[in-house]
């Protein structure tokens, strides 16, 4: 049975991503998914002391488990529910973090259609209580990934909400965001922005 | 078939804390769980604009997947995982706020065994990011709940592991801790108690 992503389409190993990459420059994404570039920076983060931010569990509701004697609980029937936060959190120097990670093999624009309405309202409330929020939005195609403050994506989204675009111009994120140079270790450092933006 | 935890005991809804509360003080505990209590605390912090604290879904090694035509995906074969962090954990005035909550029958002491290795480790490196990290203690018997800083729970940890107490003494999380009264909304008001500490 092929691997398969919660919301049912197939994984499927990206030969594409790969010879991108070789064309780039050293350190650029050598076929790893943007998931798979955080959570190595993440794991960086934290056996350096630098930061503690981890990604939250895939959110299950469980129906029924199977308790086999003199052996662990099998979970026999549960369904994927949809996350009503983001995928990352941590503190980073006393300071919250909040983030979402989202790609696209678009090369002009940045689908709305990747985040929900109930992302968008946790990011607001984190956003009020002065938490650092943000998306990493990444260009698989040309392998570029931008650290975008999550107050520009409000914006964007309510525009939407008004009958406007349904997606954020790539040239905006370029003005908007940080491009985020792929590194050896941690691969996507990000924490390097929030430094930049928040502790200098 | 009887509902569980993930460890394997059946969950009794508790009609002797129901009993105990009664001869108690006007919102002392109608029987719910900690995890109840502290839930609906979240809620009504979220929906106050107080502070966004989440617990983190329960997290689960998936094995086996069914994909039924026009239907949701079906997790068929999945396993409990050890969490690597604590279970709550969100931002309040910008600060990271990251907590455990355990609770335990005995009347004189509370027993480290309610946690791991993994989580004390986990609180240390919060701590270390200069993160607020406590945990909260309910005593079941006499329905008290107190706030303990994490940096006490280290202590005992390590005199345990250098071969002493394997419990924490009632009277010492009194003299350390502070007990938090029972509130009707929120039920258990652990920000009041992080305000007084940390931003006052």
């Amino acid at each position: 049975m092929p691997i398969r992503y919660p919301n049912g389409k197939p994984y499927v190993p990206s030969a594409k991503n790969q010879l991108a990459s070789q064309k780039q420059k050293s350190y650029s994404n050598r076929g790893m998914t943007l998931e798979e570039d955080i959570n190595q920076s993440n794991t960086y983060y934290l056996s350096t002391g630098k930061a503690v931010i981890h990604k939250k569990p895939t959110p299950v509701q469980i129906v029924n488990v199977d308790y086999p004697k003199r052996s662990a609980a099998v979970i026999k029937e549960a369904y994927f529910k949809q996350a009503s936060t983001t995928d990352y959190n941590g503190v980073y120097n006393g300071r919250y973090i909040d983030f979402e990670a989202k790609e696209t093999r678009n090369k002009t624009s940045f689908p709305l259609s990747n985040f929900h309405e109930h992302q968008i309202t946790h990011m607001q409330q984190i956003h009020e209580q002065n938490g650092i929020c943000f998306v990493l939005l990444r260009f698989s195609i040309t392998d570029q990934v931008y650290y975008l403050d999550a107050s520009h994506l409000f914006t964007y989204w309510n525009t939407m909400k008004d009958g406007g675009r349904k997606s954020i111009k790539k040239e905006d994120i370029e003005k908007q965001g940080i491009l985020i140079p792929y590194t050896f270790q941690p691969r996507i450092d990000y924490i390097k922005i929030i430094d930049r933006m928040y502790f200098n």
